[in-house]
């Protein structure tokens, strides 16, 4: 018997239509899913998926506790690995369920490491929380010879700065979470209040696209800032 | 009467499995489709969508000159406006077929300049080249605290140099085509070439992923460099 093959399949920022037919005809014909989810919380990946999910399925649930220190994580990742691998030996394809592009700050890229030596892996790219979110407002990401830079949200203060200061024509800044207040205080001492978007669960519902200047005190894990300085497309 | 909608609808990089539910439902909808193609040679997004594109559609086709003069294409996607205008007044909805995602390097953006202030447009996010490369390479893009860079390759030798030397922890270089040579000695004089890889139509037939110093003489439109500096995903 040969081994099955591991699939990380991106499955878009929220709205189960931006799932793609790839990655939809892999969920309906799955024997078993794979997925993170934080200790007590449902799943986002799976949510996206649910309605594409088999009755019967096998379901690999990966606790995913969010430290900073990385050894708790490691150890989830490290037995949802060895799940993982039992099922591929006995012959099983394994479907990992990822919320937006599986290599785009996903936690894919961690099963890929353990597993991508011993047994054939697929991936499957999604639409990033990026491009929904420039969809969603309406904002063009980059055009011609602008430059794009995407930041993660819990870097410094010093780092963003320079960052920033630097000047793609747009700048994404994830993982906003507890960091807003620091962020846009960060944002608003550099003048760049104006340009900014807050860009809360693009594409699901209760869906926020506020000026930064305008958004809450308190953002969740699914938020992103959008800062587009670039001049406007050419009419 | 009331106005058609325009929808913007990102196809993805190529492999037509990568179209989202959502584009494909408006595209085996759709009454009248527009598309942008270079004079002479078929449309890259037609032939994405070919599969769904339902018999008796009406289609645009916006022929755009590249050239480096901005008139020549700025005139394409006028008279593109106008006919999109014209059937959008007539009630129709219109489907505008974009390569990858609408709003990354896309040239949905110059309708949506031209057309949103007049009518309802709606913008579907695609899969971009650059989520497509990273899958099809099997490289994480960003994990953690990393930085993406984006960056065109027409930018000058001063520029592309200033980035690469701050360097984000990943820099993807796209509209690479008849700029190769050039990056490519840019790239190695900066002692980068180890960490990059050359990918040509990525997902498409005659999908090509070398390392970029084993790169081909001359590069198509559909390539883009991916260099990778950020340490691996941790075990
Ligand atoms: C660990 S990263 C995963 C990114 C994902 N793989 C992607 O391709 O977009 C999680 C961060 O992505 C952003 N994010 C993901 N989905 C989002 C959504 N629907 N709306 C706003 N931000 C989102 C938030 O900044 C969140 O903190
Ligand atoms: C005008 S930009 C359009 C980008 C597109 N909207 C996206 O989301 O990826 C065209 C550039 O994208 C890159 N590109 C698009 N599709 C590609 C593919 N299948 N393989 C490699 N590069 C691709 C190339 O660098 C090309 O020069």
């Amino acid at each position: 018997m040969s081994n099955g093959t591991l699939y990380g399949v991106g499955l878009g920022p929220g709205d189960p239509g931006l799932i793609t037919l790839r990655a939809a005809e892999l969920i309906r014909a799955a024997q078993v899913l794979a997925y993170p989810a934080r200790p007590g919380e449902p799943s986002m990946a799976r949510a996206i998926a649910a309605g594409l999910i088999p009755e019967g399925v096998e379901e690999i649930v990966m606790e995913v506790p969010m430290t900073p220190a990385r050894a708790p994580a490691q150890a989830a990742y490290d037995s949802g690995a060895d799940r993982i691998a039992e099922a591929l030996e006995n012959g099983r394809d394994v479907v990992c369920l990822c919320e937006g592009d599986p290599l785009f700050y996903g936690s894919f890229m961690y099963l890929q490491a353990r597993l991508a030596a011993r047994f054939t892996v697929q991936i499957v790219p999604g639409v990033t929380s990026v491009s929904a979110a420039a969809a969603r407002a309406g904002r063009a990401l980059v055009a011609r010879n602008q430059r794009l830079e995407v930041l993660p949200g819990p870097l410094p203060d010093d780092a963003l700065r320079a960052r920033l200061r630097e000047g793609a024509d747009t700048i994404v800044i994830l993982k906003v979470g507890r960091h807003l207040r620091r962020i846009r205080a960060l944002l608003g001492g550099m003048g760049l209040m104006k340009q900014a978007l807050y860009i809360e669960r693009a594409t699901l519902p209760g869906e926020v696209i506020l000026p930064l200047a305008d958004a809450p005190g308190e953002a969740p894990y699914f938020s992103l800032i959008l800062i587009t300085k670039g001049e406007d497309p050419w009419l």
